[in-house]
């Protein structure tokens, strides 16, 4: 599939410059038919019968597969969840770290890992690295690592200024268990997961996929409790609720996604047109040269699909202006921060519109 | 709305007896329509823009309110999940019980709130109340009580012999926290939650939602603690990841509802004619007098909306004979059990299809 075959499927395109896939992607023609086709099956035949649940459990397993391809791991470590802060709440929820325990963050964290955080009751250090140029960046988390730490627990890449943090650099160089929150990775840039501890994702932005849709990658499931058990998560149990977990990240799926959704997220990761990467690298390059004629540039250049630039005015405002203009993106409220989204499918026409629109 | 008009929104029971709602309801036409609506709006328009997300906002509260309404606690008493699973971790999660604690529960339970008991280092006393009169199983519980029990955790109606625990007698005895699993209970029959420190239900059984809906009602939001919190669960956080919760139950809310699942509940619970408890309690009567003409019934008389019996041979078995006769109904496996679930949508035609197809 070529990348204008693959564009030819999203309707949306033809109304909108669409340039917030990091909040939420745009939806494929096919991805819509295979979610309706499911409701209406279900409408006209019920969701009952043992041919309904094996075909949705045979799906859950190709879907595992898929999604287990995309971001580097074996189907075995892939543990299907609703959504990024899904799968932080899994990892946090099971290392069970108490006060005596510290983890480390950034200031550029967004609230679905940072909740994750808040809500146990580690103690949390914090780098002030979100806007530092990549490079500086090491040298800053790592002056925050303790003897203390146990997680190192950060974005591939971030939600706020589209910098990369060194993720694998820092797992290196420490040795310890890394969270690392994918939620602007994976579907955005080649990810390889199968070094990281804990990969969480989001399937609804950069893999197109419907809501509520998410995986996790654990590297070593047995590892980690499993805190929040869905009937998914094990192959028996005991009166008291004592469970033999399932093999593998299995024991994480958080419970049954709902079969038009999981039949919307199969279709959809079948839409990954040859070069969709470098496509989409392309694209922010020059989305971000673009953007640097009329107004500084947060993000550093050749980092992951998304461009961060200052504006100094009412940032919802132009957004809404933008909106009505058919250009799709978001501000970062109370940062003075408006963020573009750059997928393989945006054009040189999305990105002349996005820039003739600018003040 | 009459029970036939409500009734004829069901193309499924054009096709079967269908007559397992305990695992997952009928769909209506309604809010297929509106799933479908919402789905190719997506499509069309993209997930973006301020009155895509304003008008999803307002239909969280609208089906909120809804929910809470049908369980009998106001709106913000009420937290909107992806499943009773869901709501028994929040639950479990949220209290941190320990070794030194202990929780009552029966042997009665699905895993949907055992695995949250399992989950958690609490320690589990099991009353064999399952298939006991339910006038018996009040002195068989309570004989569980001991000075550390800290929690009630168990089913309005038992999932495996369709009878009634005595939760509210449980509750007024002791005056310990209860947490109500209310699968069976949310829809089948008349819920007044208010009472119950926290109730625990399923949208897409008998109230006939879409999958991967649930609630939680918290008679206390302010008394437990957010273990698994979302974005929507702040209303402000700090750097460290530590947050202001939103008032009451929506500190709960479990993450950002799929909008087509939201716009399909929204419609399934209007679908709600007047007398459907009456009605549905008059088919489960009228379902235990037809099986016991060739069958043990387990369940007691005057219960919930399911019926249990006994069956020698291999219940999947006939579970699928059944099914190739129109009749959907499930088994409980390795209890030689079948069970059947009656809603206000059951007819006469219906249960005369199951009993005649009883060997």
């Amino acid at each position: 599939m070529t990348i204008d075959e693959a564009r030819a499927a999203f309707p949306v395109f033809e109304r909108f410059a669409y340039l917030n896939a990091g909040t939420n992607g745009p939806l494929a023609g096919p991805t819509v038919a295979a979610m309706v086709e499911r409701t209406q099956a279900d409408l006209e035949q019920g969701r009952g019968g043992a041919e309904y649940f094996s075909s949705v459990v045979e799906q859950r397993e190709r879907v595992r597969a898929k999604l287990a391809a995309t971001v580097g791991v074996p189907g075995a470590n892939l543990s299907l969840t609703t959504s990024t802060t899904n799968g932080c709440n899994i990892v946090l929820g099971g290392l069970g770290l108490g006060p005596d325990d510290e983890v480390l963050t950034t200031d550029g964290e967004h609230f679905e890992l940072l909740g994750a955080l808040g809500a146990s009751s580690v103690k949390v250090r914090v780098a002030a690295v979100r806007e530092l140029p990549p490079a500086q960046s090491l040298d800053v988390l790592l002056a925050e690592v303790t003897p203390k730490t146990r997680l190192l627990a950060l974005s591939d890449i971030c939600w706020v200024s589209g910098n990369r943090f060194p993720i694998d650099e820092l797992k290196q160089a420490t040795g310890l268990p890394l969270l690392a929150d994918g939620a602007q990775s994976a579907g955005a840039v080649a990810v390889d997961a199968s070094g990281i501890d804990y990969y969480a994702f989001s399937c609804q932005k950069w893999l197109c996929g419907p809501d509520g849709t998410g995986g996790l990658a654990v590297r070593e499931p047995e590892s980690l409790s499993v805190s929040a058990p869905s009937y998914l998560s094990q192959d028996g149990y005991e009166p008291t609720g004592a469970f033999s977990p399932r093999a593998g990240a299995k024991r994480f799926d958080s419970g049954w996604t709902p079969p038009p959704a999981l039949a919307g997220l199969d279709a959809a990761l079948d839409v990954a047109p040859e070069g969709r990467f470098e496509r989409a690298a392309e694209m922010a390059a020059r989305c971000r040269q673009l953007v640097a004629q009329k107004a500084e540039v947060v993000t550093a250049p050749g980092q992951g699909t998304l461009v961060t630039f200052r504006f100094d005015g009412d940032t919802a405002e132009l957004v809404g202006q933008l909106y009505e203009r058919g250009v799709v993106v978001r501000d970062l409220p109370g940062l003075g921060l408006l963020r573009v989204s750059c997928g393989w499918w945006t054009t040189d026409e999305d990105l002349d519109r996005l820039v003739a629109a600018l003040p």
